[in-house]
C-alpha cells in the first residue's frame, strides 16, 4: 500500500449520535486514517449536515450506505475508502456490513456484532468467504492495562485462574428516559437492539473482557434478567452466575439502573497464586495481587510492562490516557491489518490484536444464551457457540 | 445497677485462639467491662495458662464451662459476674449459651449463633423463656457508618431500593492450610464449624449486613458452592443470586479462596434515586451518590451524620477507627443493654442496637438454605426462618 | 473563514521528539485541524523522514522554519497554513514565533513562552504589533475539571482564597541520563532550555495551574533551588513559599528528582469555607470539601457542570479523558480563535480560553524570580512582570 | 514485678477533654493496665465526677496532681500506682512530671513535652538523674506502616533520602471558635499552650515524624507562620522549608485552617532509588515506590513485615487498626519498659520503642527555632538542640 493515511467511509453517526463521533476521533487521533465519505443517517438532510460539519467533500456525502459502497467501488483507486466503519444501532449492521464485504471493502463494526445469533454466523461465512478484515470495537480491550493483565495471566503470573468477577455497572437507564433520549431509545427497542437490553449493550463487553484478560472460554450460565424500571421492553439488570472451561467460576452482572454510576466496568480474575484487578474508570493503572507478598500497582508508560502494554500507549507514566485512546488503539491495529492486508496472510502477532468476527460471533451466541437461560427454571444453561 | 464495670466471663478464647483476644479487647476498650473469670479451654492446663496471661484471679479460671457457670452463680452478688462471653468454635456455641441463661446471665456470643438451624431455634426458645439478652457479634454492623448508611436509607435518601451487591472476599484459605492453622482447621471441619464453609464464617455476615443496611429481608436464593481446594471439606467459596422482599434483587459472593484479598467485605445498595457504597477495609468513609448529583463523601466522626452514627465513634474525624472499635461498639451496646436490663422492658433504641437472637436464627437458616440451593437444579429456593 | 479545516504548519517535533507528537495527536482528535506542512527538525534529513511518516506533501517540508514561513505566505490561500504550531527546545521560539507573526500567521506555541523574560517581553510587543493570536500549551489549564474548579471559585463555593499548595513532581530525572536521553539532554542544557531547569519545565506549569485556577496572582517568592543529581546544569528540584494578592500564601514544589512519582501535578485550594482538591493523574474528578458538609466529589460529563467545564469535555460521564485530550482542548479553543479571528474583535469567552502571550511573560518572570530569590539570602523577593 | 496488671494514675483528662480519654482507651485496649487513681481537673467537683464515671474508688480520686503523688507514694507497694499519665495542657507538664519523677513514678505524657525549651531541658535533666522511664505520646510513631517505613529506609530500600515531604492539615480552626471550644480555647492561648499554635500542636507531630521515619535530623529551618483567622493569638498556619543532615531537603506544612481537612498527617520520603508514602487517614497502607519498577503496596498485617511492625498490630491483614490502637502502641511499649525496668538497664529494642524525653526536647527547640526563623528576614535558622 502507498504511503499515505488510510482512506475510512462512515455509514451512520450522524451528528445526533453519541458512537460515531467516537470513532471519528478515535480513527483521527494518530493521523494514519482520514474520513473521506459517509452516508451518516437514513435521512439525508442530516446525512449532509453531518457531512458538512466534517469538512467532507459534499460529493462524497451519500443518501444509503448502498450508494456509498457503490458509488466509492467505482471510484479510481487513489480516491476509493480503504474501508468502512459501521457505526448504526445493531439492526442495522449485518446487511451493510455484508455488502461492504463483497464489494472488497474491509470493515469495523461497533459491537455488538448484529441483530441476532443467526445474522452473526451469516456474516462469519461472509468474511470467511471475502478473506476481507472484519474488526469489532469491544473497546475495552483496546485499553494497554488489559493487554498487560491479559499478558500476565498468560504467563502464569497468577497461576491457574479459579474465580472471574466482571461488572458492568452504569445508572443512566435509572429512570424512564425512552421518550426524551435518542440513546435510550434505540438502545431499548427490541426491533433496533435486538434480544438483549443491558446484557448486550453492555454485558456483552464484560462477558468479551472477561474472555479476553483471562484466555478462558465461558461454557455454562445461571441468568437473572430484570426490567427494573416501568415501561422498558428490554432487561435493564442481570446477573449471571459463569462457569469457564479448566473449572474455574464466575459472576457477571451487568446493569444500567445503578443510579450514580457512570461506566463502571471492572474485573478482579483470582487464581491460585494472586489476583489481577482493573477498573475502566482508572484505567492507567492496574493491580496485581500475589498472596503472601505486597500488592504490585502497575502504570501505564514503564518500560517494565509488556510489549503488548506499551504497544498501546502514546504518552509516558503519568499522562492519563483513557476511553478515546483505546478506542484509537483498536483503529490502529485494525488499521496496520488494513496496510499490511495480503488474502491468506496471516495477521496475528500483537500489532493486530483487535477484536473480529469470531468475537462478534461469541458474543451474540452469549446474549441468546442468557435469554434463554433467564427464561429457564434450570439452573444452568450450556452456551453453545 | 450500682455504678461499676460490668464482670464478664468468658467461655473459650485461650491464648491461641485469634477471636478471643479480639472480644477481650473490644470488652477492655472503653472501660465499662472487666473480664473476671473464664473457662478458656477444653484444656485444663491451657485455659490456666490464658488467665494468668491475663492477669485473673486463679480462683476464678476454670476447668470447664459447666463449673464456671455454677460456682459463679454462687457467688456473692458483689463479685459474682453479670454476663458470659461465648468464643468457642460453632459447636460449642448453644450448650453453653442455654446454660448461662437458665442460670441467670446474659450471654454475648460470636457468630454464627450454633451449629445449626434447629439448635438456634432451639436457644431462641430459651431466650424468649427466660427473659434474659443474647448479642451476637455481627462485628460489621458495629460500625458508625453501616449505621450512617442505614439511616440514611431508612430516611429515604436513595429512594426504593433496588438492587444490592454484597461481597465478602477472602484469601487466606487459598492453599490448604488445614493441617498448620489452629484457625483453618476448626472452621473448615464440619464436625466443629457446621454444614456450611464459607457460606458460614463469612456468608452469614455479608447476609446480616445487607438485610441490616437495607431494611430489607431476602427471600429466595439461587446458589453455587464450590469446594476450591483439593482435599477441603466444605466450601470455600460461593456465589449466590438473591431475592429481597420488596421486589428488590441482589448479588452475594462469599470467597475464602480470593487470593490476595485480605477482608474485604463490601456493599453496595442502589435505589431508584441513588446508591450508598461501603467498604469495610476503609471504613470510616461512606460514598452517597445520587443521580444527575456530584457524589457525596460522608466521614465519620463530623455533626452532619446521624445520632446512630455519632453515638459509634469515640474520636474525632480524622482519627481512623476500625474493627476493634467497630466490635467494641457492639459490646458497648450489649453492656448498656446489660444495666439499663430489666425484665420485660425493651430496650429498642439506637443505644441498645446490637445483632439478637433473631438474627442468628435467620443467619443459621440462611447457611441451610444455601445448602440447600447449592444442591438443587432449581434456579430458586425460598428461604424461611 | 469557509467551512474548511484549519490548515497547521510546525516547527521542531522530529520523529525523536515527545512534545512534537504530542501536539499533531491533540491538534487531530477533533478533526477540526490538519497538519499541512512543517519544519520538523535543523537537520533536513530528519524534517524530511517526519514528513514522510506523517503523510504529507513532500513539498511542504521545509529545510527550515524561515523557509517555510515565506514559502507558505507566497502560497494561494486556498492552500496556505492558517497557523503554525511552535514545537522546538525553547531556545528555538521566540525567533521563530516573531517571523510567523510578523508574516501574518498566527502561533501555538509549546510552554514556557522564551528563552528569557526579555525574550517573552519582546515576543508580547510582536503580538501587540500584529494584533495576531498567541497561544501556549500550558496543558494543565485544558483539563474540564480545572475549569470546574476555577469556576467554584469565582463563584465563592470555598469563600475567600487563604492557602494553595501546589505540587509538579516527576521522577524521571532520578539519576543522571543527560548522555542517553534526548528529552533530559536539552530540558537540562543552559544552552537550549533557559536559566530554569525543573522550575522552567515544570514550576511554570504549576504556577501557571495555581494562578488561574485560584484567580490570584503570586506576589513574592522565598524559593529554595537545588542541583539534587551530581554532574546536572540546572536545578532538578525546587521548593517555595509564596505569597499571593489579596492575603493569600502558598507553598509550590517542582521536583524531578522524585524517585517513582511520574507526573504528579496536584493542587488543593482552600478558603475561608472549604477547599478544591485536583489531581492530574486522575484528572477526571474534583474533590470540593466543604467545612462541616459532606465532601462533594464532582465527575466529568455530568450536567451539574458549569459550561467551561462541560465545553471541554467529548465523552459521557465514566469514559475517561486525559492528557491528550486537555491538550487537544486547548487547540480548539485556539482554533475557535482562528476561525473567528478579527483584528481589535476581543475572543474572551469560555470558547476562546487558551494560555496567551501574557501567561507566557509571566511564566518568564516567574522562572527569574524564583531563580534570583534562591540566590539570595533574604527571605521574600518580589515578583514583577 | 509480680504478674498483675500495671497500675495507672491520671493528671488532667476530666470529662470534658478529648486527650484524656484516649489515653485512657489506649491504656486499656490490651489489659495489661489498669488506671487506679486519677487528679482529673483543677475543679474537684469535675475530678470527682469524672472519677465516678471511670468507676474509680472515690478515696483514690485527689484534688491536686501533689495530692495524688504524695498519698500515691505512701500507699502499700501492692497498691499503689506504677506509673503516671499527664494529659493537661502544655503548661502544666513539666511541673507534676518532675514532681512525679522525683517520687519515684515513671511518667508518660502528652506531647509537647513542656511549656518551653527551657522547662524541657530542664526535666531531661529531671530524667537522666532519676534514672526513671517518661514516655511522649507521638502517637502517629506508634503505627505499624510508619514503624515498616522507617525499618525500609534504614535497610536501604530507596537509598540515600534526597526529599522529605511532610505535611499535618486540619481545618477545626477554620472558624474562630475560641469561646466556644474547650480545645481551641487553651490550644490558641500562648499562656496555656507556650509559643506555638498550630506549629506546637501538630508541627511537633510533623517533624517528629519526619526525624522518625528518615533516621534524619532537622538542621535548619526558613519559616512562615501566620495567624490567618482573625482574632486569634497564635500561629494556625505554617510554611516551612528543611534542611536535614546527610544533604536531604524537604518542606514540612502544618496547618489548622485547611478547611474541610480532617486529620491529614501524611509523609512522602524520596531517596536515590524510590519512594515511600505513608497517610495517617488509611495508616494500614505503605506505598513504595522503586523508579523503574512497579509500585508496592505494603498492607498490615502481613508475615513480609519487619519484626517491628508485626509486633504493633493485633489483627490479621484486612482488619483495619486505627488511632487508638497506634495510640495504645505507645503505652505498650511504655508498659513494657515499666514491667522490665531495672536502673541503669538498656531497654532500647523494638519491644521498647516509645519517644522520650530527647524527643520532646527536640520538639520543644523544633519550635521555637521555627518562630524565630518566622520573625528573621534572613532564610535560613540553624537547629540548636
Amino acid at each position: 500500500m502507498p504511503t499515505r493515511k488510510l482512506r475510512m467511509g462512515m455509514i451512520g453517526g450522524s451528528s445526533e449520535a453519541f458512537i460515531g463521533a467516537v470513532h471519528r476521533k478515535a480513527a483521527a487521533l494518530d493521523g494514519e486514517i482520514e474520513l473521506v465519505c459517509g452516508a451518516f443517517s437514513s435521512d439525508p438532510r442530516k446525512s449532509r449536515a453531518t457531512g458538512e460539519a466534517l469538512y467532507l467533500n459534499p460529493h462524497r456525502v451519500y443518501r444509503t450506505y448502498a450508494e456509498m459502497i457503490e458509488k466509492e467501488r467505482n471510484l479510481p483507486g487513489d480516491q476509493r475508502m480503504d474501508f468502512v466503519s459501521i457505526v448504526t444501532p445493531n439492526h442495522v449492521h449485518a446487511d451493510p456490513a455484508k455488502m461492504a464485504l463483497e464489494n472488497g471493502f474491509h470493515v469495523i463494526i461497533d459491537k455488538p456484532l448484529a441483530f441476532s445469533a443467526a445474522e452473526a454466523r451469516a456474516l462469519q461465512k461472509v468474511v470467511e468467504k471475502t478473506g476481507l478484515l472484519l474488526g469489532l470495537t469491544h473497546t475495552y480491550t483496546g485499553y494497554p492495562m488489559v493487554k498487560e493483565a491479559r499478558h500476565q495471566i498468560a504467563q502464569g503470573k497468577i497461576g491457574k485462574v479459579r474465580k472471574i468477577y466482571v461488572e458492568y455497572h452504569q445508572g443512566w437507564l435509572t429512570n424512564f428516559i425512552e421518550e426524551t433520549n435518542k440513546q435510550a431509545s434505540w438502545r431499548t427497542d427490541p426491533a433496533r437492539s435486538g434480544a438483549g437490553g443491558a446484557i448486550g449493550d453492555i454485558g456483552t463487553h464484560a462477558a468479551n473482557l472477561a474472555e479476553y484478560m483471562s484466555g478462558l472460554s465461558i461454557t455454562e450460565v445461571n441468568a437473572d434478567l430484570n426490567i427494573v424500571v416501568k415501561g422498558r421492553k428490554l432487561d435493564d439488570d442481570s446477573a449471571l452466575l459463569l462457569r469457564f472451561n479448566k473449572g474455574a467460576t464466575g459472576v457477571l452482572t451487568a446493569t444500567q439502573i445503578a443510579a450514580g454510576e457512570e461506566n463502571n466496568l471492572n474485573i478482579r480474575i483470582y487464581g491460585e497464586k494472586g489476583a489481577v484487578i482493573w477498573r475502566q474508570e482508572e484505567p492507567n493503572s492496574l493491580l496485581v495481587r500475589v498472596y503472601g507478598q505486597p500488592n504490585e500497582l502497575y502504570r501505564a508508560g514503564w518500560a517494565y510492562l509488556s510489549d503488548a502494554a506499551r504497544l498501546n500507549t502514546r504518552t509516558p507514566w503519568g499522562h492519563p490516557e483513557g476511553y478515546l485512546e483505546a478506542f484509537a488503539n483498536i483503529y490502529l491495529a485494525f488499521g496496520r491489518a488494513v496496510r499490511d492486508f495480503k488474502p491468506g496472510k496471516k495477521l496475528n502477532t500483537a500489532r493486530y490484536d483487535f477484536p473480529d468476527v469470531n468475537d462478534g460471533v461469541r458474543g451474540m451466541a452469549f446474549i441468546e444464551t442468557v435469554i434463554r437461560s433467564a427464561k429457564s427454571s434450570r439452573k444452568w444453561t450450556k452456551l453453545k457457540i
